[in-house]
């Protein structure tokens, strides 16, 4: 049995190690989780509703379940081994397949650099998540790019950095969440959100 | 110039740098920072009330704001190399000074491992330390050891491996935090405090 990661790409940790192990080339099972199925802005589909998967293959959210004690995702099985956190997989991922130097330099102070910001962005940026996350904003139609030239310059650094095709695979579902059929977002609470959300953007 | 250490041991990371630069015998310069100076409780000291620094030897608060560009403790400076970051500064000491391999194993779903809990605790611990820092109630006068068989438990480990010695050298100022006559806390907010926290760490 070979490696398995159970990620949901609505998540910015399990897209981090899906960038890193596909940039890689790390041979793995996607094993697809739905962390955010059914509760996305708190609204459940409509019984009945005939709601898609978001994408095709069956759900592993309970495969994540066992496999991770802490039962969330990202989560890591290979062979026996399990491991949850986003930074430790991504070191994992390193060590074994021996990626390039530039991901996690031997320099002791370039790689002490790297775990500074790994440590940080922990606790400072996906702290805040919930006020950053692409998802919210996204999910009531505001295009979070459009007048904010930095983060877009951000965004096309990033997307020449990993590639444009990985860049699009691994936010294909974020960017059309508010197309996903099996999210059904109130046209009320859509309406009431999108000026807060504007706000806490700005 | 050798290796600096901004420290101030009421803060939790910054003890557990301190523990292992000394389980380790890893020579450093202790910079004493005062984090809290003036402000635990929130209260200040009155004005000419002739308080005492909490340690001796200067204040090196403004050297830390130097060193780190995080503007927080712990921060490493190592000549010219500077680091913030309590979990980036251990393994930069582990691999810099090469310390026995039960510390950041070599074997590499062992070392993950302690990856995974450095992250977790990060997140999870450290994120809701408003609610378990010793020094809030220690500071009003409640033996939180008492009547808590499994903390107390966990003490005896804790000053088992890390030897009796150097476990109450590390806490000495939080222990002893409500005899510190800089720390003046106001009679009535102690009333008020105690039962609060009394009641949060049950």
């Amino acid at each position: 049995m070979g490696l398995e990661l159970y990620l949901d790409l609505l998540s910015q940790p399990c897209r981090s190690i899906y960038i890193f192990a596909r940039s890689n080339n790390i041979p793995f099972e996607f094993k697809h989780v739905e962390l955010f199925k059914d509760s996305v802005l708190g609204k459940k589909p409509a019984a009945g509703s005939g709601a898609e998967q978001p994408r095709a293959g069956p759900s592993n959210s309970e495969g994540a379940g066992k496999v991770s004690l802490l039962k969330k995702v990202p989560a890591l099985k290979d062979g026996d081994f399990t491991l949850a956190e986003c930074t430790a997989i991504l070191l994992y991922l390193s060590r074994k397949y021996n990626t390039p130097d530039h991901w996690y330099p031997s320099d002791i102070e370039k790689r002490a650099q790297v775990d500074e910001y790994l440590s940080w962005h922990h606790a400072n940026i996906r702290a805040n998540a919930p006020k950053t996350m692409w998802i919210k904003p996204v999910g009531v139609g505001c295009d979070i790019f459009e007048d904010r030239p930095r983060l877009m310059e951000w965004r096309r650094r990033v997307e020449d950095a990993v590639g444009k095709e990985l860049f699009f695979q691994a936010h294909e579902m974020i960017l059309s969440i508010k197309e996903l059929s099996n999210i059904q977002i109130d046209p009320q609470l859509k309406e009431q959100l999108a000026p807060v959300l504007l706000k806490m953007l700005k």
